[in-house]
């Protein structure tokens, strides 16, 4: 342990260097609940290339795990310490490198905090899509980690979309770069892909091209009212069958509008089973928002309000960008799910849910991306009672079969960390997971990043 | 060898063996020029999942190598059989088996022609954006194995961004499925996307599901004439700087222009340097068409044209679709090579490629997706001179590292085959080589899928 401090220190200053435990303890957990954690020997926070390639050949040479992290917003354990591990904070590799306007690039390091670069780019009438709700925290660093998403992936795609290349310190210290910093290019496996959703499992990102888009015209919202979830999930179904391209497209069940009143007073209708929130960014929102509030009304929508502006489309983002904190507040503790379903699948989705939900005596409120059906049910209990927890975990796994059952996937964009590892290898079957361990083993062939996640 | 056609025979009806030499040697290659090829002991024509298995489980037994083909319309010799090997052509599995409207999908056997799929989802209102000049020919197969692009990319991106999920039988014969039916999902690694590009290297694709948008409003084309490519290049960059989202945005240099004229009459203007052809699918075409045209005349342009219609959009793009097999007219033989570079070098790269041409005494015609700073330039010679041809593959090499120097890819869309197989290694460099080579060992530990490409 001595060692290890010792030969760390070597290459890197002393500040970056924390040994002090109740600073380290601090690095033990990401926000997920109920995932174990262990306590890190030590904590680095590296500010350059080489440092992260001096912390990696020391942990090769000692045989140290190496848990990465960026802000530890994540939400399935993924970036929780090992017992005795190193934990490799990428937070002070934060400047934006590079934003170039004609290549529509950025090219950035991974601490930078995704608000921080989405506000950079606009400035320079430039665009970064991926907009996870915690982006106010997250890190590229993360994001590309866990392959984020966001409220508007219904219309421009997750983090995947938008790396074009990465430089990687490997387990053993050297530096791999992938991919491009052209627009196409197909010189050989796709490797920069697949270290987007690794968890950190196979690689240190320590810089990102990313690519951008032009910043598009301001979306305008509307909220539309149902007296049944049914009712909802058949709005959306009807408004991506006639071809709408919405850049977000939002459902709130009855429990989450209550919880985000109970926070925030919104003033949100409580009277009803769901609300969809619906926003365009195109040259004429108006006309758009008109069709899909004609199609929401069709499908049985009580009520119809579009946003008269920007001010009051604003106003139903942050409704919905606040419903996982407001649920937290319920009964203390949340179990907040990820499942995607094709979107057709909605409505035996939210049905399933509400059965579950039934049958083990929980509230369990459901907050969705609609658009690309990926929900997330949040299970709310109370940790201090054993049997609440028992049960709270019970369901959450039912949520998961029922999933697959649908023919979706157990994580739309928070990804396995540790919260999902068994359920990892239902959904990818033996054969997948045989060559998904492959995969690590030639990045990782001594088992040193971030172990004990996603298998 | 007749061991080897007797248990091809087994698993596999009659006709869909074939040995006779006339009929396997018509197999032997794809359209790239200078590309070895050898000859196939075998050609199989398998008709379902379980078919493919029983040849790849026979060539497992035997150790025998198998070349997946779909059309055979490649550029880079990835098709091309080796001696002894079974060619794998998937172009009897072509059934759709799936279009999904609500969830905005289709999922294909591999031989489906990409043309044939393009009309059959417009039919329910959706596109399938991929779109090669060779669509009439090329598989979907195909086109994963290559990840191929088109006209269309510089707004929608190429196949990687469209396929969701892949069957893929190994080369043991087990099946594997990667991926998902959904919008998103991040369970495990990314390994449909690491088929993408694969060129049959490490799997056999049997089914995939892809990706479909609905269907743009039809797209309204300009072109604008310059007196130098560097006025068009400039007219690129300003172009996209503006933040404008052309549908297509490409270039044609004055030999191309020469050379279509010559096959096809089209009364292209031979007294320009370069033609830049940009369109737009937008609600208002003719708007972005008109700021673009201020843009283009900004740069430089002497002459710039709207189409008024549909169909004189489509004759400008007729034009740029019949490039290649125009220039091919020239001189007999033509080497069409393929580098990308950020659209800032774009000038550089035809400026280089000008002198390359002239110093080895070349025509050397380029034709590019200029949004993406993906260039083609084709080099044509006299096969039967032969120092013309050591002059031609001298350039072409040259126009390679040229592309690397300048930041670029030695591969936008093409691949690297056989063709660029040396060229590889100096853009991933001896890190990246040898991971890739361990993700190849990964799935294919006897080497048997398509040896002898990408490495
Ligand atoms: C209130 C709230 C709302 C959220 N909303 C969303 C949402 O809308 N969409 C969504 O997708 N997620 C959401 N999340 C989850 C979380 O914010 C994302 O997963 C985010 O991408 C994590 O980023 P991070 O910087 O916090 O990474 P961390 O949590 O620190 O790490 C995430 C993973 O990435 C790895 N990692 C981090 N940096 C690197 C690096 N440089 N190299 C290699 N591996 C690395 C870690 O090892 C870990 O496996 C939300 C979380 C909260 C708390
Ligand atoms: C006139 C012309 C214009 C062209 N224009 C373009 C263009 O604009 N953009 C572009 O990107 N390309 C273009 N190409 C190149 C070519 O059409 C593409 O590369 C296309 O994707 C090849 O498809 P194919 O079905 O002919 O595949 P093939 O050439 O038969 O095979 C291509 C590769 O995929 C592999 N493969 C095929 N099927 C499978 C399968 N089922 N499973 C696993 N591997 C498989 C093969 O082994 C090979 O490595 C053009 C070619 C020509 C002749």
């Amino acid at each position: 342990m001595t060692d290890l401090v010792e030969r760390l220190r070597t290459g890197l200053p002393a500040e970056a260097v924390v040994t002090d435990q109740d600073v380290t303890a601090s690095y033990a957990r990401d926000m997920a609940s109920f995932c174990t954690a262990g306590a890190p020997a030590v904590v680095v926070l590296p500010r350059t290339v080489e440092q992260v390639q001096h912390v990696m050949r020391t942990a090769t040479a000692l045989r140290v795990p190496v848990v990465p992290q960026g802000a530890r917003t994540g939400l399935s354990g993924a970036a929780n310490a090992s017992d005795g591990c190193i934990v490799l904070s990428l937070v002070k590799m934060d400047r934006i490198l590079e934003i170039d306007t004609v290549n529509r690039i950025a090219v950035v390091e991974p601490g930078v905090v995704n608000a921080v670069l989405s506000r950079a780019v606009a400035e320079k009438g430039l665009y970064y899509p991926p907009d996870p709700s915690s982006w106010e925290q997250c890190t590229i660093g993360g994001n590309i980690g866990t392959g984020s998403g966001g409220l508007c992936c219904v219309k421009y795609g997750v983090t995947a979309e938008y790396v074009l290349g990465l430089d990687v310190v490997l387990a053993d210290g050297r530096l791999l770069r992938t991919g491009r910093r052209t627009a196409k290019g197909v010189a050989g496996y796709d490797l920069t892909r697949l270290f987007v959703g690794s968890e950190g499992s196979l690689g240190i990102v320590v810089k990102a091209v990313l690519a951008l888009k032009p910043t598009p015209p301001r979306q305008l919202a509307l909220g539309a009212e149902f007296p049944s979830t049914a009712a909802a999930c058949d709005a959306i179904c009807a408004i991506m069958e006639a071809g709408h391209v919405p850049s977000l497209l939002e459902l709130m069940d009855r429990t989450t509008i209550h919880a985000v009143n109970e926070m925030a007073n919104m003033g949100l209708p409580e009277s009803t089973e769901a609300l969809l929130l619906a926003a365009f960014d195109t040259a004429d929102p108006a006309a758009d928002l008109a069709a899909v509030g004609e199609l929401c009304a069709a499908a049985g929508a009580t009520t119809v309000v579009p946003a008269e502006d920007a001010a009051e489309s604003e106003l139903l983002l942050q409704a919905r960008r606040l419903s996982l904190p407001a649920m937290e507040r319920i009964t203390g503790t949340t179990m907040i799910d990820d499942v995607a379903v094709p979107r057709s699948k909605l409505i035996a989705m939210l049905d399933g849910v509400a059965a579950i939900a039934a049958r083990y005596d929980l509230v369990i409120g459901v907050c969705a991306h609609a658009g690309d059906g990926n929900t997330h049910p949040v299970v709310c209990f109370d940790a201090g009672d054993p049997d609440a927890t028992r049960r709270a975990r019970e369901s959450f796994d039912e949520i998961m079969a029922l999933g697959l059952e649908l023919g979706g996937t157990i994580t739309g964009e928070h990804g396995v960390g540790v919260l999902k590892k068994d359920w990892l290898a239902r959904e990818l079957g033996p054969v997948g997971v045989e060559l998904q361990r492959g995969v690590k083993q030639v990045f990782d062939p001594l088992g040193l990043l971030n172990p004990g996640k996603l298998f």
